[in-house]
Formats: structure tokens, C-alpha cells, sequence
């Protein structure tokens, strides 16, 4: 048995970072960059009018309320080049300003003269500053700066970005494929069967598919087993090219704990198994003869979200090529004792205090059967093996539900 | 020109509640429940074991280290119902206890006796408390308990215990569906084409598209149309039947801005066009004939944003019949001052201070031309039209980025 820390560097030692691929920028969201992303283009790429109005000539001197100047032209959005060397030019919002010109005096601060069939004429009714409500060329983006670095998980900001400066495909990490294995002779997959008396539904695919999709996996394969090597064979085969076999139950102490075994016969190499945790204790991980990394998940619903939150998910944001996670401290809400000289994963939730203070609440309901508390929990909390008793206030490591969402903040 | 607040009102009086479909659970996940979800099963379904171990009959009393039981039977994980009046079965996690027996000795605390070829027999070697290691039917759930309220959004732990009490498909709202049209002569769609020289490329368009799908809304239709009321009003007529039409651009005060006239011929009833905001004051809102609500947006990238997540996300999660959000007023990092009398929309970044205080720090760059701030925002910070200045520490109003999402807690 060894600690959470070792298991998790043998994981990281082992995973390697996936392969690049070139994606339309449209389906990038929820993708993560494999290179820093440079711009080609200037954004804005070229002056323009912040308002409607007219464009202005200052050339570094304030020009005085009641100035009246003479009007040469008209941009509208979409216009191209113009050269003007002095006057007014009408121009609407987001135009190009004709070359020469240098500011912008919007049309409420403005009136127009009566043109006597010649020129038309302005007067300013207010002074206009040098540089006023003209958006330069680069200055929300240079042509040629790094808009995100690799690493980083495309948004929707980043996507906007991406389309204002003509970035058609992005460099991204190949997504991880995962397969699913459920094992046990009492799972049900079906939700109109009724349940035999031993038996219960299959919650943890269901909720593995969920939370692998969210934290940026292709599970390409989902199967259910009973307690039976071979079957578990052949869905580790059929799975196909895989980066990560996900299992659940069968790794523990039971007569029926077959996985093990399964191993062993397809000359896998057990990187750990059992790790001094709680709940999961029992999970086991390995590397298979094809390089696909091995994760036996204990069956208890906790467990299997503690074996994905903190081994699955680490592993794959190493081969999504992105940074360790953040790890954020908050203080508990209220005093914490453990029996067990074991690393606690617990259910948490993350509130507001009345001074905005974040802190956490360790849910009730840690029982690694339960399910409920999860529709609770916002967070996982984090207590070490060789801490016993916490009292209120005291700091504790907090993650969120998905390593790609944010630790959310709820009144 | 109207204050937010009454804009709001407009239009969340407008506002009604979509259909409900029923949906396979599996695809069901970031879709909002239209109906409260109750189980027609207890979990666990039935008494089992947390352990491998044993299962015993105490009947109340404590059975004391040293006592030898004679073993009558098995249960393994998916076993069906047997009866046991005393003794010990044999048991595995998960297993169901044969009737009559109420608690669980580990394996680790029994010692298997030679049996003589008789009835195997083992001595517990700690005290057993009656009830321990048991996980009773409906401890985590009774059968026909609620497991979600009507607006919930089904996340993957929803999922999870729906698939656990055999929920194969839920009632949901239908997904608001949303008309997108892009207006400009100057927007360019395709990355790989060079601009012209007053052209800029559509990046409202690819944002919106994302952000929407986020907010849970189908976007259905999305085209770009120059100034121009008839290709307008086609693109509105092609998108058919939608319950939103979003548009971005062409309701300011300049010439080419169009939208209200094709609206008026469109025999549209304008709710309220501008707002005391800042960015986005020329947002204008209509109904359209065949009862879909209408949004102009402003063209500049953080108008449209805006626009979205404080008017259309509103109506959006009325349309899924969600409660209204939470508020949440964080401390601002530094001091904030302002100029018009404008209800402001800053681009914000939530941080945690060394106290564990989550703090608001409004981000520079507000101007709405900018999209590169957006890529740092994680927050919009909302401060008061009547509201000139403001000390750091003072609370103001924060959003998250979207309706679906948390506000983020980072680092």
C-alpha cells in the first residue's frame, strides 16, 4: 500500500502527452491547445471611429468648440481607403478613418451648417481632443502577439479571438480515449428491467461517461461484465486502440475480485495497488502490453468518482499537455475529525461567508455508497493521512468537480 | 431610453415557459428538468455489506471478540434473497444480507477455524456492534423521495443517481431555439479569406454561437447579412420557427443602421430601444409577429456580450423555467470610479485574497472595442447607474460568464 502522493507521481511517470491535430476552429471549444497560438492579423486591424460622427484632423493640437470645417466624405463600415489631408469626414461607427485623420467628434457634439449648395460644413460644439474616440490599428491585439499559450482550454472568449483575427484551424491535443469496463455479476445496465433481488443498476458508467466527456475524454467504448475474466478480456480487446482503460469494482478483497487476476494474464504491469485513501482504498493501476494505462476503480460510487477525480483526471490533463492543476486552500467551515490514518477525499461544498470569505463545508454522508451527497457537493475537499483533527478555520486543499471546470462560489 | 431594471421586467414579461419532452437520461445531461424527479426505488435497494466479510445476527447486542459462529452459506454481489435465522454467511461488498442478519464482521477481524469436515466455523477476533458495516435499503434515497426540483440542471451526478433508481428518461424542457443574423457589409465569415481594406472578420457570430450553446439554447440558424433590410428579413424568414432571433449590429444612431425599420416593417412591437447601460446602450428588444422575442444587439464585441448574458441569458433560463440567479456581491479589489451615469458592465476577474476573501478585480480594457480582456475575465462586475464612486472593498453585484456556469474561484 503506498501513499496517494507516490501513486500519483507513478502515474505521471508513465503518461505521456497525446499527439497534435489540426481542428476547425468552430469545434475547438472544450479542446485544448497543443502551441502557443500567434496572430497573424492586427486586431483592429486598421483605425477606425469608436461613434458615429466625423473624422477630424487634430495633428497634436485641440481643436475649439465652435471650429467650423469643411466635410469631404463619408465612411461607412466596410469602406475601404481614403486619403484626406484636412476637412471632416462623416464616419460611422467601426469605419475605416481616412488616412491623415487622427480623431473623431461624435455627432451629438456636432452641428451641421446649412451648405448654400457648395460644401457642407460642421461646427464642432465641443473641443476635440487629439486621438478622441479613435480605436488604433493593434491596439486590442498586435499582428504577431500570442493570444494563449499551450496548455490552454478553448472557450468561448478564445474562439472569438480566434475568429476576429482569421485563425481558421487551431493546433490541438488529440482528445484521450478512454474505455469503460463495469464489472459485476449484479449490475444491471437497463433502466425498464426491473431488479432481480441482488441485483442494482449500473450508476458508475453512467456517471464516468458524464464526467470523462466533461473532463475532455473520447470514451470510445462503455461495456458491462459480470465477475468473469474472460469477459473482461474481450472488452479490454474489442475496446480497440485505447490511451485508457477505466474499470470499476473487482479490485478489492472479495473472493470475486477477478481484475487482478485479468491482469496478470495479459501480462500487464501493476504500477500500484491500494493506496492509503478513503474511499477508494483499493484501487489498482497498471500499464497493458499496448501502452494504454489501467485504472481498476473500486465499484462504490465515491469511490469511483474519487479513483476519476484524483488519479484518472491528473493523467489526463498530462496528456492533454496542460499545466497541474491550481490548488486553492480554503478554510473549513466548521472543526473535522478522522479515525483513520488515511488521505480523505471528501464531499464538500464551497460557500460564502457574510465577510466573502470562501469556505468549505464537509458534506454529511461520506459513506462511499451513497450517491446522493453528490447532487450536494461542489467541490471536493482534501484532508492528509497524518492529520487527525481540524479545527474550524483551519485551511484544506479544494478542487472542483472536473479538473477543466472552475471551483464554483455559491451564496 | 430606459434603465436596465425596467428592460429586464419588459422583457421577462414577455418571456414563457417552453414545452416539456421527455428525453433518454443518457442525453440529458446540461439540460434543465421541467418537472420534480422523484424515485420509484429505494437505494440501496435492499439491505447489503460495505465489506468483505461476514454477515452475523446480533438482535441488539453486541457479540464480543472470541465468540466462534458456525457459517451456513455465501453472498456474493448479484445473489438473490436467503434466509438465516443465526450463524454467519459468508459475504462480499455489496452483497445482499440474508434476512434474519444484521450486521457485517470484516475479514480482517475473523479467524477461519479448521472445520474438521464438518460446518466451517470462525471466531471474530473484535467486538461486533450490531448494525456495523450494513448499508440499509433507502439509506441514501426512499423510495419516492425527490431527487431533483423542477429547474434543476442535470449534471453528471444527477445522472448518476437517476441511473441508479432506473429513471430512463426525464422530463425536460425543450432547448430554446435561437436565430442568429450577423449584420455589416464589413464582416468577413471565412478565416481564409484576406480582408479588404475596411473589412473585419465576423467574431460575434462564433462567439455567440458558443456561448449560447453553453446557456443551453440550440442555435438553429446563423447568417451574415450586409446593411440591408431585405436580406435581413430573408434571413429571419429562413430560420423559421425559433423561439429567439439574436442579431449584433445596425441600432445605433448611425445611417446604415437599419434594424429598426426592417422591424417596422416587419410589424415587430418594440419592447425598448437603448438602455442606461454601458457597453451596449443601443440594445433594442422587439416580439416579432409569429411570438418570437427579438434582441439587437450592438455590433462591438463587448456590447454583444453584454447583451447576451444580462438580457438574453435572463430570458433564456425563463424560457427553461430556472429560477432566477443568485446574487452574489464581492468586495472589489481596488477603488472604481466612473463617468456617466450608466448602469456598467465590467469585464472581471474573481480572486481570492490571502484571507480566503473572494474579491472582484475589474479588468483594464473596458472599452467595448476589446475582445482580448474577455480571455481574462472570469466574471462581468455590475455597478449601479447612481453609483459614481466606489471605494476597494465596497461590494458590488458579479455574474459568472454564463447562466449554466459557477461563479469561478481562482487563485
Amino acid at each position: 500500500m503506498i501513499d496517494y502522493e507516490d501513486a500519483l507521481a507513478r502515474l505521471l511517470g508513465t503518461a505521456s502527452t497525446l499527439p497534435v491535430e489540426r481542428v476547425d476552429a468552430a469545434n475547438a471549444i472544450g479542446r485544448v491547445l497543443a502551441a502557443p497560438l500567434a496572430s497573424a492579423e492586427a486586431l483592429p486591424p486598421f483605425d477606425n471611429s469608436a461613434m458615429d460622427g466625423f473624422a477630424l484632423r487634430c495633428a497634436g493640437e485641440v481643436i475649439h468648440a465652435g471650429t467650423v470645417i469643411d466635410v469631404h466624405g463619408l465612411r461607412a463600415a466596410g469602406d475601404g481607403e481614403a486619403r484626406a489631408d484636412d476637412g471632416a469626414w462623416e464616419i460611422m461607427t467601426g469605419a475605416r478613418v481616412p488616412d491623415g485623420l487622427d480623431s473623431i467628434v461624435p455627432v451629438e457634439q456636432v452641428e451641421t451648417l446649412d451648405d448654400d449648395g457648395g460644401v457642407p460644413r460642421i461646427r464642432v460644439t465641443a473641443d476635440v481632443t487629439p486621438g478622441q474616440h479613435l480605436r488604433r490599428a493593434g491596439e486590442d491585439l498586435q499582428a504577431g502577439a500570442v493570444l494563449a499559450e499551450a496548455g490552454t482550454l478553448v472557450d468561448p472568449a478564445l474562439r472569438m479571438l480566434c475568429a476576429a483575427v482569421g485563425i481558421a484551424e487551431l493546433p490541438l491535443r488529440r482528445c484521450p480515449r478512454v474505455a469503460l469496463v463495469n464489472t459485476g455479476r449484479e449490475l444491471v445496465d437497463d433502466p425498464r428491467r426491473a431488479l432481480g433481488a441482488g441485483e442494482i443498476r449500473n450508476s458508475n458508467g453512467p456517471f464516468l461517461a458524464a464526467r470523462l466527456a466533461a473532463a475532455g475524454a473520447d470514451v470510445v467504448a462503455c461495456r458491462t461484465v459480470g465477475d468473469d475474466v474472460d469477459a473482461f478480456l474481450e472488452a479490454l480487446a474489442v475496446a480497440g486502440d485505447v490511451d485508457v482503460v477505466v474499470s470499476t469494482g473487482a479490485v478489492s478483497m472479495g473472493r470475486f475480485d477477478f481484475v487482478p487476476e485479468a491482469l496478470a494474464r495479459l501480462g500487464a504491469t501493476t504500477l500500484f495497488h491500494k493506496t492509503r485513501i478513503r474511499p477508494g482504498k483499493p484501487i489498482l493501476a497498471a500499464t497493458l502490453p499496448g501502452g494504454a494505462l489501467f485504472f481498476g476503480l473500486p465499484g462504490n460510487p465515491s469511490s469511483t468518482a474519487v479513483g476519476l477525480r484524483f488519479f484518472v483526471e491528473p493523467v489526463l490533463r498530462r496528456m492533454l499537455g496542460m499545466p497541474d492543476e491550481r490548488v486553492l486552500e480554503l478554510p473549513l467551515l466548521a472543526p473535522y475529525a478522522k479515525r483513520a490514518p488515511l488521505r480523505m477525499h471528501l464531499k464538500a461544498r464551497v460557500v460564502l461567508d457574510a465577510g466573502a470569505r470562501a469556505c468549505v463545508e464537509i458534506l454529511a454522508g461520506q459513506e462511499s455508497f451513497r450517491i446522493r451527497p453528490l447532487l450536494e457537493a461542489n467541490a471536493w475537499a482534501v484532508v492528509p493521512a497524518d492529520v487527525d483533527t481540524l479545527p474550524a478555520g483551519a485551511r484544506v486543499r479544494v478542487v472542483s468537480r472536473g479538473h477543466l471546470e472552475p471551483l464554483g462560489l455559491y451564496a
